[in-house]
């Protein structure tokens, strides 16, 4: 539970139509994304609805348009027999479908160069309800479609978006054109500012029993938290002045624990802050299995910062390759501080990087003993001037939560790390 | 779209209960894990719905129990004032709530253990609408509850259950309590067998065009899709005859290919060819930036079969750790079939692993040419008797798609040489 929010009273609903939604052929991303998406503009979704392919959505489309004030359609524009999102809303709405040339003149052009055969079906995406605004597809034929018009009935209709269902082309069209058209219709008394902070590496109930008080007590503050594996996101909307208010609060509370207010990944603010020392990273990594090096690379421009990694996940590679002796894994174990200490201070040495990054632990199922029980886990940290830091921590779960926790306080102790340097 | 399918006739509604699903703060797998888990009994969901916490289930469980036979709703079971799942079934159905005591005195222990103070609100986890079936929770402390009954006007509702919204409380509960009740519930005539087949590095319009039209053609058999980035599932449920008739077809088509129909993972499937051969595999990765490496210490088990990675993200780490020398790299590019190669043998050698891959290629978004345009990938496979093996490949796609699609390759070159040896 949460507390009590009260955003707009504009009602919001969300249909996604697709069989492979009701197959669980695919996760359906649409609801969290149009959430988030909307969340800065004061709105919220009230309810969603996800129905398969076909003729279904004309009863959807039916219940929803009394009792919703924004309407997001997804999927049912392709050039499929099923697909019949825009024929249903022309119909409902008593708009004839005219055929929109320059969409038509796209739609030939792309199937040409991709030597596809042109069929009515396909030009069908063409279609427009009368008086409807185009919302151009970047990567895609389907264009998406906003109309507001009032229904056979002489209803005046929520504001209607028919939106393509694909991620990729759903994405770009609602952040450039479906957010600009929102900002129209939102009334002028919710002109609100959103911003989220992100702090790694604390629970949720600890951020709550800091500063959850307090923001609950200001007015016109809207407050979300968003908990993630090793981080948790505190999201706040309201007028300027009580937003720039809660930001104090909040950085009064937590500080340099807040990794973005801007939107980043922790793994982007290292390579961020790496490349704008001309510093570099390495890691030595043993339980975490190259997951430390793969979040590094993800980040585009990461070959400014990142330089290489050792996996060494058998005991003779930490010898072989970090030069840990067999005796010293023998007599402390692979799993240990000492352990740790030197891969980070071995990568660190051998690649020339300004920090280097290790981690040795137990994810488990087995391998488990009295001293050093399963989820145990050491992360090292050696730097070009301070002396190598050890923490060891236990995080008791699946293997790839235990993999995730442990990149998150690895990356959290370099960021710590060159934000005091 | 996909083909049309006669699935079972009972209608299967879902409602999932959260704000913070409305808010977009979690994204919604609850549709997509039921959907799967009903597949093998020959059921399918005909609609979801995602409703906030609090007073909206009223009406949605109302609207769904004239229109469903089988529901199944998530969330709002637990201890605060805005989960009101439990409450608002009790009055629609008209039937008393009693607290159990079974329940009560597991929710007492699991409090005295955790040291928390136990209160009304909490015990209210133990009521249960009169004649509901108690579906035990193994990780949380609210159970799940299944019933059928008539409701206040007399008209019989569907089979009902209540189901906790935790994930990994939903997960055990479904397959351990709801698959049982349901495979009672489902009419003979539809006892159904259900197989995946997963076929690696294909696209789904190659496998629809293999096998689709004489699939689609026979009667009694329902047939599905569903395509990853580098690899499709192909789903067919029917009775037994026709599904051991279309695995024949799939089987002659596609052969070798799948490399799973008992729904494993592909790097489990490679960690599992390797461990019952008593033979192991290194990586020496650049684009893939540890992600190969991740993706094998995934497995439980994989220690067993995996034993360590270069991650020789720079040049000067791929002369250093690899041998690859500079000239080499000078002469041909680090994005070479020359440079896959010898990363691949050298982290063969050094590592003494039976099999070795390697990744090197431009994930973007900058540094193409013309001879290397942006997405170019080599992955080169050595091995213990035959020649080394190199591929070239081109992924035009964000970066962690580029790393999933090149290690898709990498790990299926790597299985089609253990199933050939």
């Amino acid at each position: 539970a949460r507390s009590a929010l009260s955003f707009s009273r504009m009602r919001v609903f969300v249909i996604n139509t697709g069989t492979e939604l009701l197959l669980g052929d695919v996760i359906n991303t649409h609801l969290a994304f149009i959430a988030r998406a909307i969340f800065p503009l004061g709105l919220r979704v009230d309810r969603q609805v996800a129905i398969p392919d076909g003729a279904s959505i004309h009863q959807s489309l039916a219940e929803a348009f009394g009792a919703s004030d924004i309407l997001f359609v997804t999927g049912g524009l392709g050039p499929t027999t099923d697909d019949v999102t825009r024929e249903a809303t022309a119909e409902l709405l008593a708009r004839p479908l005219r055929r929109d040339a320059a969409i038509a003149g796209v739609i030939t052009a792309h199937l040409e160069r991709n030597r596809f055969a042109m069929t009515d079906r396909i030009l069908r995406q063409a279609d427009v309800p009368e008086g409807a605004v185009v919302l151009p597809n970047e990567n895609g034929t389907a264009p998406g479609l906003y109309l507001q018009a009032a229904d056979q009935r002489g209803r005046k209709t929520p504001h209607l978006f028919l939106l393509p269902g694909p991620p990729r082309e759903l994405h770009p069209m609602f952040t450039e054109s479906v957010v600009p058209i929102l900002r129209g219709i939102v009334p002028s008394e919710h002109a609100t500012e959103s911003r989220i902070f992100s702090i790694a590496c604390v629970g949720e109930s600890v951020v709550e029993a800091a500063v959850g008080e307090e923001l609950l007590a200001m007015p016109e503050l809207e407050l979300g938290y968003c908990a993630h594996a090793g981080a948790v996101d505190v999201r706040i909307l309201g007028s300027a002045e009580s937003v720039n208010q809660a930001e104090r609060i909040i950085t009064e509370a937590f500080g340099k624990a807040i990794y973005t207010s801007a939107g980043e990944t922790l793994e982007a603010v290292v390579i961020r802050l790496l490349s704008e020392r001309n510093q570099t990273v390495a890691t030595a990594e043993s339980c975490t299995g190259g997951y430390l090096a793969h979040r590094l690379t993800n980040v585009a421009g990461a070959s400014a910062a990142f330089l290489a990694a050792e996996i060494t996940y058998a005991n003779d590679a930490k010898t072989r390759e970090l030069g840990v002796s067999e005796q010293c894994i023998q007599e402390n174990g692979a799993v240990s501080e000492i352990v740790a200490r030197a891969m980070a201070e071995s990568v660190r040495l051998k690649t020339g990087a300004s920090y280097a990054l290790a981690t040795t632990g137990l994810a488990g199922p087995g391998g488990g003993s009295d001293a050093k029980p399963v989820g145990t886990v050491f992360v090292a940290l050696a730097s070009p001037s301070d002396p190598t830091k050890v923490q060891q921590f236990r995080f008791l779960s699946d293997r790839q939560t235990f993999k995730h926790l442990t990149t998150q306080r690895a990356l959290e102790m370099l960021r710590q790390q060159l934000i005091a340097s």
